[in-house]
């Protein structure tokens, strides 16, 4: 039994916003279209391994070819300890790091604060043949930034819009914007910090200021409605991946990836020289 | 049996270049220091992975924790189809993709040529905490650089001095400079760019002037021996490892690394808060 045949719905459309929505709607522990359990999600995440390592391959290799067009960017929003690290590790891990750009977001920088939000952010796209992952993005500025008041009202709702036309040109570059919030509950995230207390090799993962925003929880949830409400859009959508499971939200995040790659469908680059003659003077050297 | 156990001699003492080396003498099919064959290799390769994934990620954790003194620096180096890509693939893989920074140096740019040819080589040492990954390096400007006639004879000679003095200062910055030549042969290299030939898959991964540098194999030979010598000390000394047996490459790189990283032996950052008092505070909120 292959991976997409436990998928009654397939992951990208299973997850994938849709007008209406409301996050407060979605259980955190629910594993939309698919129909496994847990060791069958563990399966499938290392079937799926090679899938995405091979599509990936085949679009690193347009790159060096000189003829991509496309490329995938990852966008990662999450509470604290819904699992972006192990999504980084266990999914985008399985393909060639040479083909990867990896971006984390921190709190911005003097000199970064001193440009638009999006500034920083569009310096990290993805060149053309690469699979970007962004670990945090411009997204914290209207979440964070809406929640901790960062920024005037007026220019957290400027954000929306100005988010929007940025994903808009970045689709037109030919970027496939993958955009996932990794959607944990706040007694699972209270069990997961436990751990990180319980654990001396865990206790550099953990800062009070964890619990500070604990307390600020509802805001949080309501700054990613109204983000998610504003900013999902045919060419760039959210989906929301119920993420208590750990299991069930790298397996979704494989398979989205999967798919926007499938759908680039990048073929091997034909040669640009004459192979016979090749091998003959490969003989001959 | 451990890994280690079949190591007669660690790979750092079996590999490291002494006074007196002569590349031509290294036979590029031998297995220096180890006794196992391509099974043991394999498994040993294996079972190398979690260690140094935890190595890496005490080290990693230090740089969150702003603690971090030390870093490793991998600088890999070699003729084409040695497998470069396989180790950054499968013995850096292993490890967490946000602690690593891989730099690919290419060509250089228009720009990158008006400065001295460490100008782009400083920008991409990796910070603190981190194992960074030169595919290719500032070597390239005293092999393809001398082979070529690309600079002036008196500049090349120039250049192994100032290679000396910027690693020496790279490791008082605490990186552990880990040099590694992949040795492989003028004969294994045809059977593996004859494979790139006979697969269209692989079709991308081959380029005409590939032949054309064929020719200048012991140009190249001379230049490596030259390299070698003139820059191999005993801050960062260079590692010659026989790169016929892809599966022996990668279980002695895995090695070096291992052995950089033990070296540094990075600990679990202490807790900079109260544990007893956090784990109040989060069964609160």
């Amino acid at each position: 039994m292959t991976s997409k045949n436990r998928w009654s719905t397939p992951a990208a459309d299973a997850l994938r916003v849709e007008p209406g929505f409301r996050l407060a709607d979605i259980d955190p522990r629910s594993t939309p279209g698919y129909g496994g359990d847990k060791n069958d999600g563990r399966a499938d995440l290392e079937a799926g391994r090679a899938p995405l390592e091979d599509l990936q391959e085949r679009l690193f290799a347009q790159s060096v070819a000189g003829t991509a067009t496309g490329s995938v960017l990852l966008v990662l929003q999450a509470m604290d300890t819904a699992g972006k690290g192990g999504i980084v590790r266990h999914v985008v891990g399985a393909v060639d790091p040479q083909g990867v750009e990896l971006a984390s977001f921190k709190k911005p920088t003097a000199e970064e604060l001193e440009h638009d939000f999006l500034w920083r952010i569009e310096k990290r796209l993805p060149d053309a043949g690469r699979l970007g992952v962004f670990d945090r993005s411009h997204y914290e500025d209207v979440l964070i930034g809406r929640v901790r008041e960062l920024a005037p009202r007026d220019e957290i709702e400027r954000r929306y819009g100005a988010i929007v036309s940025f994903e808009a040109r970045a689709a037109e570059m030919g970027i496939r914007v993958v955009k996932v919030m990794l959607h944990i509950s706040k007694d699972e995230q209270r069990e997961r910090l436990g751990e990180r207390l319980e654990r001396p090799d865990k206790h550099w993962k953990y800062n009070p200021s964890d619990v500070d925003e604990r307390k600020l929880w509802d805001a949080y949830m309501d700054a990613y409605q109204v983000a998610i409400e504003r900013t999902s859009t045919p060419i760039a959508p959210w989906h929301v991946v119920p993420a208590d499971r750990k299991w069930y939200a790298r397996l979704a995040v494989q398979q989205l990836l999967i798919d926007a790659l499938e759908d680039i469908d990048p073929r091997w680059p034909a040669a640009d020289y004459d192979v016979v003659v090749e091998k003959e003077r490969l003989a001959n050297s």
